[in-house]
């Protein structure tokens, strides 16, 4: 079949990207629609060159470009093929225990701090791997605009934030579905210091917080520290919590808000369809309950296509959008946003008490760079080498994990949650694996309950390398190890 | 007597600092400590040159100086005169209701809001006038740091904030009178944060913390959205608060911890002796008692000796200090720190879940600062600015304000508090000035209960100019036309 692709190609257009990366991106999208399956044979190169009309080279660098990605693989010889991994199942919806309790970090703090050790490969912390980040750039912008006007750069400001970056990210959230002007966005010390601000806004210390089940450590953290209960919700790895486990929560108990990272979630992937997200407003409409929004990951989905946020659906002010470039560009920067809709006096009061304002020269290189300096190409960019790195992972647990493995798959972001079936103990592997210099993050960091003994996430921000696919093998025998332990054990 | 001042002068030595300002900080010295009494004559130029061995000029230059700092006057045809002016009497300690209380701070935001309007002569907040900081080699050193290392830079770090930093605050803490080593501190963001996670360590809900009296508003806006009771203690304009009433206090009721401004503190400017910071840290030994020192205008005293932190006699690690660069460098790059003693693995877990970590580049900017962009020498000339504007805002004070008014004669910082006995209201005058486009900070901001109804700070941080002298003019104005209408009304 695979001569006569060319018709459901849609016709290159002329844009900034290169010609070879469009002609792999249409041919990736016929992959994942399944017009071409697993095992299929590609055109020859001198055959799709003849179809498109363009040159040979383009075609091979087109097709190593796909090879990359890990979508089709080369046989001397003979030529290209979709490749024919079947990837081990999803983790089911998770079913966490139906029951309000606080939040226990002891463990988590335990593990963070043996993660932290030297030398470590970092396969736990979700850090983003920056080596092909546009830094220079980014500095040259921070150069640029504090030589501009250094008195401003350097004095007091008012706490709302710096104009031209509110006007930026008021730009960038029409992509997201929303329609928001700058001044209803405060600019705040990244993601984390928005979602605390919107916490202690929203809540009083023993109020029950409804998250997702498993959730960002980070977090039950900012949780704990608040003194905050958690109701753990079954939240499905591809379209996140349960809507009438929701519901059912909040006919049953009080519940003062919800928190949650809405596209391809930590730690998840999980991303709500639009329509889930529209049920879930209403949802939040009809029992007065805030929703605190974490969408760091929204920018990074792999076909592109911008996902949008929930607040996009959000007619009476009642979601706190919370994002920031920590994802994308610089979390070293500490350029994050909070869109508090009704909360937003209080939240920019809570502002001035916690931090002041945020510092002026990151928030404007940032609003330069998202102006000038290229951030949909870097994106674009981001998102290839994100996926490709995630099929390496993908690749890499089919290789060297043992059969009992289940592992998510994601449509953006750069985590993979990985379940081992049976009687596994993650924090076992995480003891063996930091012996190894290798830390993961095992499951029971993401519950208030200490559950998901048997996953852990693995990071897939960081760019392939041999040191990579080591670790991976390793921790793969380790796991396969301990499952033999138990068996002889039982 | 005058004509026999040289041999008192200690001898000029070869140092960064110009030979004028040697002299001039000399003869300065000796108005001081009374030795050229007001209405003294100096030396005459020709005298003054020929007993230092110095040039005409360099002895006109530091007279100037003198003349500028508002020590002497020019008559003409006659020479020059060690100044008359008698200052107003200071206003006396403090008595606040001896009485916990909430914090209310409606008043506070409301009046916030209205000295923000565009176009404000801004004589209420504590801010640095910048346009003589070193803000270009401050930009110089930024791109600096962000091109040695991009990646460090953007990257996560860890909490503890930069080790160049902390270095450098630890090497600066000497003059302090603090041996602290650098991973006993905590980069924040400004002193803001840093005092923000000190009370939340410290505290719960409900909790008394025992303040000075007036306080700084802000950190009454921190224990009311903290939900702290406040027990304000008499505090003199001289030695701040009340040992024995400290005492008295804690012997009576349960204190959470104590919060104040050790160091020409906001808005009295008053400042502990040695001993006196001694006793109290022995009290705080006594009773168990953490205690928050602010210290932002430590470095600010005005006869150049920096005064000690009362962390330099903490015994059993229970101050908590806190401090910034923005009083004295940059407001806007929003770095501080924090020195926790004994608190340090909580406030830097609260770190991590208020702002995971401190924008990293900022603070490798003040830290090349610190070791090669002349903070010291900024410093000096920081002092004599200040103390020059202090001494033209007390002139103003005397030439245009009523009779009834008091002031407070700090030894360093930039702030006054200025009280009119008698039936007056700051309130009033407040509203006043702000149709003349003036703002100052009403004494109702300043505390708990809204006492202090007939005082208001000014800040004398601007470099003097005919605006602010217009300014100070307005107020006096309608200072007295409030005085003259209650007397009439009475």
């Amino acid at each position: 079949m695979a001569n006569t692709i060319a018709p459901q190609l849609s016709p290159l257009t002329t844009t900034d990207q290169n010609l070879y990366e469009q002609v792999a991106d249409r041919i990736q999208a016929l992959i994942r629609e399944g017009t071409l399956a697993p095992g299929d044979r590609l055109p020859s190169v001198r055959k799709l060159k003849q179809q498109l009309s363009v040159s040979m080279s383009t075609v091979l660098e087109a097709y190593r470009l796909l090879e990359d990605r890990g979508f089709i693989v080369a046989r001397p010889q003979s030529g290209y093929y979709v490749k024919t991994t079947t990837l081990p199942d999803e983790p089911s919806q998770s079913a966490p225990p139906a029951q309000v309790r606080p939040v226990d970090i002891s463990l988590m703090l335990r593990l963070l701090r043996m993660g932290l050790a030297p030398g470590m490969i970092h396969l736990g912390a979700a850090v983003p791997g920056m080596e092909n980040f546009p830094l220079n750039t980014l500095n040259r912008l921070m150069g640029q605009v504090m030589r501009a006007d250094p008195l401003a750069v350097h004095a007091y400001r008012t706490v709302p934030g710096c104009e031209p970056l509110r006007r930026e990210v008021a730009k960038r959230m029409l992509n997201a579905g929303c329609s928001i002007s700058p001044d209803q966005i405060v600019a705040t010390a990244g993601a984390t210091e928005a979602y605390y601000l919107a916490l202690r806004t929203v809540t009083q210390p023993g109020d029950t917080v409804v998250i997702e089940s498993p959730a960002y450590y980070a977090i039950l953290e900012a949780m704990n520290s608040l003194g905050l209960n958690a109701l753990e919700l079954p939240t499905h790895p591809q379209d996140g919590i349960s809507l009438s486990a929701f519901q059912s929560a909040l006919e049953n108990q009080s519940v003062a808000a919800c928190i949650l990272v809405s596209n391809f979630s930590n730690p998840l992937g999980s991303c709500m369809g639009d329509r889930k997200k529209k049920a879930l407003v209403e949802l939040l409409n009809q029992y007065d309950i805030p929703l605190i929004e974490d969408d760091v990951y929204g920018e990074l989905s792999f076909d592109g296509s911008r996902p949008k946020a929930i607040k996009a659906f959000d007619t009476e002010g009642r979601v706190i959008y919370c994002s920031s470039v920590s994802k994308t560009l610089s979390p070293g920067l500490r350029v994050g946003w909070c869109i508090p809709g009704r909360y937003q006096q209080q939240v920019e009061h809570l502002k001035v008490v916690v931090s002041h304002m945020t510092a002026t020269a990151p928030q404007l290189a940032v609003a330069a760079f998202f102006a000038n300096g290229g951030y949909d190409r870097h994106l674009r960019t981001l998102r290839h080498a994100y996926q490709q790195q995630m099929n390496r992972m993908h690749q890499a647990i089919l290789d060297y994990f043992p059969p009992e493995t289940r592992v998510t798959r994601p449509r953006g972001g750069h985590v993979l949650w990985v379940e081992i079936t049976g009687e596994f103990d993650a924090l076992e592997l995480f003891e063996e694996a930091i012996h190894h210099s290798i830390s993961i993050a095992p499951g029971p960091m993401f519950s208030a309950s200490h559950g998901y003994q048997n996953c852990f996430r693995l990071n897939t921000g960081l760019p392939w390398s041999d040191k990579i696919e080591q670790a991976m093998k390793t921790i793969g025998y380790l796991a396969k190890k301990q499952l033999a332990r138990k068996m002889l054990a039982s």
